[in-house]
Order: C-alpha cells, then structure tokens, then sequence
C-alpha cells in the first residue's frame, strides 16, 4: 500500500505536509521571469499574469512526491501529480463553452478532442497529469462529472472528459500510475484563482530543453480599441529543444550544462479568453502556440505531442447548446490578430515561467531534473541586450 | 458452439448468470444476414464473413449481464462490456501496424487517435466499450501492455492505448462503471479467429435504427488482379436512423414499430486489411465508411460518435518505426478502389449483421430494445425484389 | 417559359446555336423525380425545391455545345460550360456569409477551400466549370469581383474565388479550355432564381453512375419547431457508382446497359441555407453529403473529387469580419440533426434531378453518355413498392 | 539607388532587359547571411544551401518590373512575377512524387492542395506568384502540361496544377494580372539549379517584417547516421513581424524604422527532400515550418496564407501510383526528428535569405518597401553575442 506526501494548496494536515510545503514554499520563491525583469513581448499582463485574470477560471494542483532512490515499480519514487482547470465556477455540464483544439504534433494524448473539434464547446473540466495516468484521471473527472450531475447517464447524455498528459517517467515511476480519484477530486475541489506554478500537479515530474519544468503561466490584455479582452495561457511544459529567452540563445550559451540524460518532449496549452470568439477561431487561437513554442526552443519532435485547447468563457450554452447567457460575436480581424499575438506572448512567458520557478528535482533512479541557473542565465541575458 | 468468455459481473450468483447464458445463446440462433439470402454487394466474402479473415487478427468480448428492473446507480441492472480487438498476435509495442482514423462525426471518443494520426501507426490493442468506462478500459489497456512489456516508461516510451465508446444507457446502469480491469485483460486474453457477433462485449447494450444491434462483422476479398486482398471490418452499431436493407427501406415499411423511446447514435468501425497500405491510405478507407452508413439508413446525428479506425497487417515496425518485416507498397489506384468498395460492403454488411444477430434485451428500468422482426423485414425484402 | 444563356464558342454561327437551343428545351421537358411521383425522404421541401428556394440565392449557367465527331484539341466538339452561384444578390466582399467545406475525397479542386476554412468566411461567387479550365474561370471571377470593387487591391485587401471542377473529357474537348472570361461574367451577370437543371452550365459535359447527368438541385425546410429554416442543394454530379433510387438498386436492375466507356468521377455539393450558423457547423452540414452519396449508389472513387461547401445567409460580417446584418445564433442540436437531415434528403435529390432531367449526349469522337431510362427506372420502382 | 532584374511584359524592349539583366547581377552581391558571419542552428547545409541540393530539384523566376509613379490599375506599375519550381528533370505526370501540405493559416491559396493531402502525391511543378493572378499561371501550368503530355484529358486524366500567392499589391498593380502563360512557361523553361534569391519571379513585390523579402532558400544534410539526406528550403515571405536574426530581437532594436504603410502577410514554404518520407511525414515536416516562423518573427496574422508543402524525390510513381523506381521506406523517429530539425534550420535560413539579399524596392504611388540595413542589423547581432 502505498502512501502519498501529499502537497495541495489548500489547507493540508500533518507534519508531513507541511514539510513539504516549506519545500514548496522554496519553489515559490524562485521568481517568474517578471521579476527578474525580463518582459516578453509588448502587451500588457493581465493583474496576476496567469490563466486566472481570465475571470471564472480556477486551476487545482494535487502534488504526489514520495520516495526516492532506485525504481521499485508500482511503489516508486512517485514524482507526479494532476492539475485541474476548471473554465468556469458553474455546472460545465448545464453550461458549456465554446471551444477548439489544435494540434502541432499528435503524440500525446488529449481526450475529448474529437468531441470538441466537433461541437466546438467544452463540457468538462481539463485535466493533466502523466502519460499512463490518463485512464485513471479520465474515470476520476466522470466521477467528479456525476457527482455534480445526478441525471448524467439516465435521462441526460454521458459525458466524455478532457485529459492531457506528458511524459514524466524520467522522474516518476509512471508505471505506478499513482494518481488516483480523490487526487482529481481534490485537485478540482480545491481549485482557486491563486495558480501556482513548477513542479506542482500535473507538472511533477516534467522537464523541458534539459531543465526541470512543469506548469507555466501568463496572461495578456488586449487594448480599449481591442475589446479589452483577456487571454491567459497555462502550459504543461515537458518538450524538448535549447531554451531560448525572448529571442536570447541562452540554452546554448549556458556553461551549466545540463545533466538530463533522456529527453523529454509534449506540452500541453490550455487557453482561456473571455472574447466572444467562435469555436473556428478559438482553434485558430491554438494554432498560434507553436509560433511560441518555436521561440523558446523546440523543434517539436516527432515523439511529441504539442496540444493546445482554447476556451471563451463569454458565451454559455445549455445542455442542447441552446444559449444561456453570454454571446459568441463577430470579433473583427484586427481584434482577433492582437488575440493570437497575446497568445504568443502569453504561451512563450507561461513555458519561461515553468523553467524559471521549477526547482532542481531528484526521481527514480537518482535521476536528476536540474534547476535552470537564473544567474547565469539572466548575465546571457545582460550580456546580449536582452535585460 | 459459440461459448462466452465471461457473463455476469461477480463470480457468484451463478444461478443467474446461467440463465442468462441460457438466454443468450438464443440470441445465436438468430443468424447473419446472409444465411437468410440476403447479399450485400457484389465481392467474395472472406472465409469467416468476418474480420479476422485477415490473418492474425482476433477478438474477444466480456459480457456483462446482471439484474434487472429499476435502474440502481452502481449497482445496476448491467447490460454492458468490452470488446478487445487485437490486430495481431505478437507484442503490437514491439511490432507496431500501420493505422488511420477517420471522423465522419466526433461526438464521441476513439483516445489514442491524435497519435495513430500523426505516426499512422497503432501500437495497442482497439477495446471497445460504454462511454462512461473508457478511463478505466483506458487504463486496463495500458495494465496490459505493461504486464507485456516491462520496460515500458522505464527504459522505453509510455504508451496510449486505443479505447472507443458507445452509449448504452439506455439499457444499462452506464454510471456504475461495470466494466473492470478484469473484463479487459479476460476480453483480450481470450480473444480468437471467431467473432461472435450481437449483444455482446462493448455491443451488449447497443441499439441501432430502433432496433437491438451491438457488434457486427464481415468481410471482403480483391480479385486477383487487384492483389487478393483482405478488408474485414467489425462495427460496434448504436446509430439512430431508418434501416435500409440491401437499399431497401425496410425500417420505413414494418409493421411493428420500435418501440425503443430514446434514439442511441454513434458508431464505432474498425478496418483491417492485409492490403500494404501506407496510413494516408488506410485513412482514406475509414474515410468510406460513411457512405456505407448511408445505405443503412443513418444520418449521423449530432451527438453521435461515428469514427473509423483502419489499420494493415502488411508491415510490422519496430519501437523506433524502422521496418521489421512485410512491406509498405505503392498500391495502384484501381486495387484502391477495390479496397474502398470492399469497405463499403463490408460495413454495410456487418452492421446488418449486427442488427439481425441481436436478440430483444430488456435493461435497466425495464426499458426494452426489441429484435428487429425478422420475418417481417425479409417478407418485405421479397416484395422489394431485394431477395 | 425558360430562356438559357446559350453561348456558342463563336458569336457567328447564329444557326447553330438556334438549332442546338431547339435541342436543348427537350432537356427540359424531362422531369425532376417528383414528377415522377418519387418522393425522396419525410421532410418538406421549399416552394421550388431548389436551391433558390434560400431568399437570396441565384445562379447562372453559361452552356457550351458546338461540333460533333472527332476531336480536335482545341477546337472542340464543345461540351461544357460554367455555372455561378451568387450566395446573395449584394456585393460579396463587403457582405460576407459564414461558409465552411468538407473534403470527402480530395482528388478534385475548389479553389478557395483554406481561406474558407481559415476564416469560415464566403466572399466571392462560386463557379463549376470542367477540370482544365479551373484557371481561366479563377481568373474570370477575379474580374467580376474587380469590376464590382475597385479597391480591390489597392486600398483593399485582395481576393480568392472559389471554383470547382468535373472531369467533362469524356464528352468535352477539355484541352482546349473554352469556357473563357465573357462565359462567366455572363453566368454571373444572368443568374437568377429559376435554377435550370441537367446538362446545362459547369454541368453541360457530366456524366454520374453511367448515365448522363450535371447540375441538379432541391431543397427543404425544417418543421416550426425547428426554426422553419431552409435548406438548399445544387450538385454538379460526375461519379461513379450503381444508381439507387429511394433506396431501389435501379441501376443493377435495369435492362438497358449504359453504354459509357470510362468511369467519369467527382461531385461538387453546394449548399445554403438561412439557418444561422457558425462556420463549424457549415463544415459540419457539409459532412452529411457522403451519406447522401452512398444512399444514391456512390463508392467515392479513389480519383474522384467528391467536395462539399455550405454557407448561410443568416448573417453578413464586413470586410474586416464585423457583423453587418443578421446574427449567428446557438442553434440547439435538435435544429442541427433536422438540418443534417435536410442535407442528405436534399442532396440526395438533387443527384436524382441531375441525372433524371438530363437528355443524351453525343460528344467528342462520337462518345455517348445515355440518359437514365426514366420509363424502365419508373417500373423498377414500381414493382420494388419504391412508388 | 533601386536597380532591378527586368523582364519586359511584351517580347520588345531586348536592350532594356539585357541592362537590367545586367543590373541584376547587383542584386546579388547582397549577401546571403551566411556571408555575413550568420549561421542558423547547427547542421551543415548542402553545397549550395538551396533547395537544389536535393538532386533533379531546379527553379526557375520570370521577374517583371515595368513602369513607376501612380498607379493606372492595368498599366501599372509592375513589380510582381513568378517562380516555378520542379520537383524532378522528368515528366512529373508519368513520374509523380510524394507529397504533403500543411496549412498554418489559410488566409491564402494553394491550388492543388486537396488532391496533394487526399492522394498525397505531387504531378505538376510548383508556381508561385500574386494574389490576383493565381487565375493565369494556374491555366498556365496546365497549358504547360498539355504542351508536354498529349494524352492528358483525351485518354489520361486531367490534371490539377500547384499554384502558390501572396499579395504584393503594396508594390505592383496586382490588379493588372501582368503574368501571362508566356512568362510561365518561360520560367518552366529556364528552371535551373541555380536559385536566384530576393525581388525575383513570385518574390518580386513582396516584403517582410517591414522589410523587402521575396524569394529565399536554404537547405540542411543530416548526418550519415540519419541516413545523408538532404532538406530543401524555398520560400516566398511576405509576413508581418519582427524580425529576430537567429534569435537576437534585430527588428526591434533598429534605429532605422521600415517606412513600410501596409503589412504584408502569407509565406509559402517548398520543401523538397530526397529523404523516403511518406505522405503523411511529409505533411509532418511542413508542418515544423510555423516553428521556424515563429524564431524569425512571424506571429501569422489572421489574414496571412500561411502554407507549406513538401515532396520527396525518393520514389517515382506512375500514373496509376504503381512504383515506378525508388522507393518509400520505414525512416526511423530518430531520422525523422533531424528531418524536422533540417526543416526548421533551413527554413529560418531561407526567410532570412530572402531578407537580407532584397535591394530596396519603389512600386506603385511611390510606395517604398525598403531593403533591411544589414550593417545595422549585423552591428546589432554583435553586440547582442550573435555573432
């Protein structure tokens, strides 16, 4: 029987716990790239710079590290976790909203898809967590689902979740599949607009261009003329590639070498507006992460699966999509150009921010995922112009 | 003799579970549309009739059949199961297939489809099941590839398995979640060369056009100049629509009348064929399975999940896609459009099979899925001159 | 009293074309199945059961015959022509409509498809003319939106037609390209609400399932519960296949053989409707042609271009993509299946007009394509309860 | 001081061309950036670093520069032209080459991509030229197909040309579709495996990033252990952005801003490859060149055409696609990956190619698109570590 550390952000219990909140209290420290003042593109931050300025949009992190040393598989190290997004405050079931998926490379997982791509709308919260995880998690969101919805599966329709997944075996003993249901229900349950981010949740055990990554976020706004409408962008960064910082080739000027010994590669962008965009051009809207993800680094390897899913919270439609409140409108062209340049902006700052505040992490088999060195990295930075 | 791997949910209450391998072994008496003169198309069958008349592959089902009257949340009564295709006999981790997929409409889940489109190759087995149970079928799947392969997420990659789902509430307790990692890992291990069609596995609780339908087989062969070729084709049918046999529209001219009081949609076909076809092409056969729907009598609803996934036997890939054996060729237009015709055919045929091997099932809150009459529908087949 | 826009090659040769113009009103006097008493589906159909039948719609057909015997490339025999379609009676491209395309087999051409996918956006009339001459009708419809806008291009942004295209070699001198630039600014400039059928326009040269064929068109409309909407369906019909009326396999068990040497291929489906929607669910509309064309007796051949594009006039968006009239709303998934429905049923049927209401064709080196044997195909139905 | 590559409209003016030939040859002395210290990412380039490294590829421009001052819609000013590119010294009818696109954002046209995704496969050159004259070159490369094969619409199938656009209405009197079947066919006919590079053929009027760009090539090898296969980078850029010279933020931190007025926008990307890809991994590698974009600045405006396709010369295929020689082969996930990673490289490479070799351009109404002031920019990329 295996037994978790256990990190939420909500209220905990045990000494355990909170030992391991004062590590993660560390992880918090390291800063955002903000705060050490690089400023990635033009355009304004939404108040906190996360997915969450996007109003109604709450993002849950249940955090499983455990164990350490050499890999007893089914038991451990456990370097994993799951996060839940949750798009609205509401019933997704009984108001949906409008959605799109797009995909740069398909070797991953994003469940769901084929119904989003087809209805446009998103009825469920997204979850992610790791590669095998994804079965357990899916079956954890239809509970999570039924809970809320007494009538699913009798008089009303079933319900078919959204769950992401990259790659954390390097780290993790992914063949444990260690996340379980209440993991997801507390993930959900304890959603807030306070997002945290590294290796918390579905992050864990990520690493991205050789150093250790996870969760990242970032929001943008869109001027009066257009709209003043919000963007917010997390990520799941877990991709391959040499880090690039607002253009600066610091991954190759690094003397830090990396130590990372495999590859990891996917990233998952969850999107969040509130501009009453159609389902067509919120897919076009994550058609615009892999412009992003081109300029911090990746080459989107062909074991990658680089997934992006993009939600408007301005519209709610019922359970026969009839609408509820809210309104899809004729964005106009100018407005949706500032609308895909805020999801570069955002996506490229929520993958930096997922390098920067991701702590040095050691896994199964002593595996080490290490910290990038932001000294170094912000002299490159000075070095070149870039700060 | 047709014997079932599996009926009924627990080991005991044999008593019952008896009596409803009594009751189903009615349902094989029921025969296949062709022992009742019917001929879909003008192709040679396969052997069987069936899709594991291309060498290798096999099928096995779970049936779960247990209780009856008001529907108990969790406890039921069960009208469902999993349906475990396995494409070939080796280890599919290690001797990939080319594959493609297809979605005529995407109100409906086939996980892993992201990755067989972008590497046009499948690395699992294809499980079959309700919609509610795909996370837990998700990652019984996933227990099975790791008891197979025990570097899996170790030493090699992590792997996503292939799961497709219908929606059987209306008969069964669909937010119980029946279907247990046992049922899949029995459903695969005792897949065989002989399909079973009917209520049966993922298809127990299905219903199509009015009537009980569920899983449903056939096949097809290329004449010698076009290479003597496979394509069989398995359906999990649970589409609405007006049953049209043979072009005949039968549903429109019963008599007896359906009296089935919700309409199910969406339907699941898999495609195999021995044919060397690269992934482009073995999409562009799933891309045929609509006209085949068509014909039946659909006219794919809205919320229904009507996808193909097609997948070829000619060439075995390693873990880094390099060729182990057999041979991708450049197949000639005319041998493809003997493929595509044999696909249509055989989809027509194995969803009338489907329906015509179904016996009445009665589900939770006594809602009842009646037979089609078969007697009435072949009597208007002869006026029709269709027989 | 219907009056073609009959365009010889030359203008001289007024015999001629007189004498062909006497030919061509015997196309008109064979009827459209319903004046055969056959009655394709349950839904109602619009005042003209036409494509016009959608408040707004026009088109116009410029139809080319001259020459017999053998061909001279370049020269002719001529049998061919361009048919335009004017989504409204305003100025395109400051009155766009939302549209969207399904590509059911690609192996054809209409120009356009990206951008109406990219912005599910229709700004330019859309023009069917044979395969070779593709080009020349782009190039022709680009002067017709020059001629309507004189920023085009200067201050404006620019413009890219949609054109779509058949395989008339059969019949028609395709080398020599004969639909030229006066062609289709006559069609445009001719277009009206009474929608000729058969051989006539971009449809003059087509041949489908053996017999001749082309343009053909019907409609419906959706019950009051379901928003009294309309929808519209004009085909130019060219592919292969086993004709089936209403389901009866008529053209297995006809008599009379066809005596076409080469499979023609290919079918563009064009729809409108005044339902609103969004340009997802155009795409979506658009996919329930293939059910249509497997019902008629299609297998979609390997090499056939069987495309599909949907626009509505519901709303009009500017230049810049704002809203100028009209409104997309949500429309509930019941108004959806009922418009899939419309589409098949309508499509359906508009293959069947095109086919029924074309006269026999001799074209180059004396090759025929036979109309349907109305009488024999009348009597099959009859004896098959299919009337 | 602007001098130009011209090539009169009419076959007059043979001393005019000859010295504006003659002042081409300037154009060239801007360099390529390699000759300017720059090197893009780390795999060596082929021997010419052009898309003609991949063997049988050749290119060739018609450049047509004609007129200055107010623009007279008709008249002029000219500043546009075309390039074709063929994929192989053969008749690509008979010997026809795989293929894939991959389509960014569609806010463009690439003629002949339905057929290339639907048969993936590639059987005509490649034309690129303006928006407005899409119509022309495409009757243009079918004019060039007939003169080469006899049969096509008589006893072969037609054919469905690959025409390329982007608008360089800012400079040249798109209007007047000064491109005529002459200076296609001429082009096809001059193709040779020296690329010229910059304000030629398609490339003539276009700009980038607020500079003047046009045409732009490169290309990568990959190691022996992958296999010693070559990638090849066309393009034709056109987008708006900022420029970033291998990562380094050049455009922002110019002090000589563009005095360009209008944004520009669309890239086609042709990537050749004689690596033995499948359809479906050639659609892949286009599908990297968004990453590349994003490096060199672009962030794809809603209206940008932004459209890659790529062919292998590996295997040719006959008319009936049997294999005629060569061959498709099972190409690794590691091999794949540096193909992805070529294809990014040499992208990048070619955009600024097509940059860095434009000579500052006067077009119509005295609008200017001027050349990037290269010893500021390398000043800058010193300063920045660049270089």
């Amino acid at each position: 029987m295996v037994s978790y550390a256990y990190v939420g952000i909500s209220t905990g219990r045990k000494t355990e716990v909170t030992e391991l909140r004062q590590r993660f209290a560390v992880i918090c420290l390291r800063g955002r790239v903000r705060e050490y003042g690089i400023k990635v593109g033009g355009m304004e931050t939404g108040e906190q710079n996360s997915i969450a300025d996007v109003r109604g949009v709450s993002v849950g992190h249940v955090t499983l590290i455990q164990g350490e040393g050499k890999l007893v598989p089914g038991r451990g190290p456990v370097r994993t976790g799951v996060t839940v997004i949750l798009p609205h405050e509401g019933s997704l079931f009984n108001e949906k909203l409008r959605a799109g998926v797009h995909v740069q490379n398909g070797a991953g997982e994003l469940t769901g898809t084929l119904q989003v791509m087809e209805w446009g709308v998103l009825e469920t919260p997204i979850a992610l967590t790791n590669s095998l995880n994804v079965g357990l998690v899916h079956d954890a969101v239809v509970e999570y689902m039924l809970q809320k919805e007494p009538d699913i599966g009798i008089e009303a329709d079933v319900v078919l979740p959204v769950v992401g997944e990259c790659d954390d075996s390097y780290l993790n003993d992914i063949r444990g599949r260690h996340v379980k249901r209440e993991h997801v229900l507390e993930a959900a349950g304890t959603a807030s607009e306070k997002v945290v981010e590294g290796s918390v949740g579905g992050g864990t055990g990520m690493s991205a261009m050789g150093f250790k990554a996870g969760i990242g976020t970032a929001s943008r706004k869109t001027g009066k003329e257009f709209g003043h409408h919000t963007v917010g962008v997390l990520v799941n960064a877990n991709f391959s590639g040499e880090l690039r910082v607002n253009g600066i080739p610091v991954g190759r000027r690094l003397q830090t070498k990396s130590v990372i010994r495999r590859e990891s590669r996917s990233i998952i962008t969850v999107i969040a507006t509130d501009a009453p965009l159609t389902s067509l051009q919120l897919r076009r809207v994550g058609a615009h992460v892999p412009l992003a993800l081109g300029r911090v680094g990746s080459t989107s390897a062909s074991s990658s699966g680089d997934i992006s899913i993009a939600f408007s919270t301005a519209e709610r439609l019922d359970r026969s999509f009839a609408q509820i409140s809210g309104k899809t409108e004729a964005v106009n062209s100018e407005t949706i150009d500032e609308l895909f340049r805020a999801t570069v902006e955002a996506t490229e700052e929520a993958v930096l921010n997922s390098v920067f505040t991701s702590e040095t992490m050691k896994g199964r088999d002593d595996h080490v995922s290490p910290s990038l060195p932001v000294e170094e990295a912000l002299e490159i930075m000075k070095t070149s112009g870039g700060l």
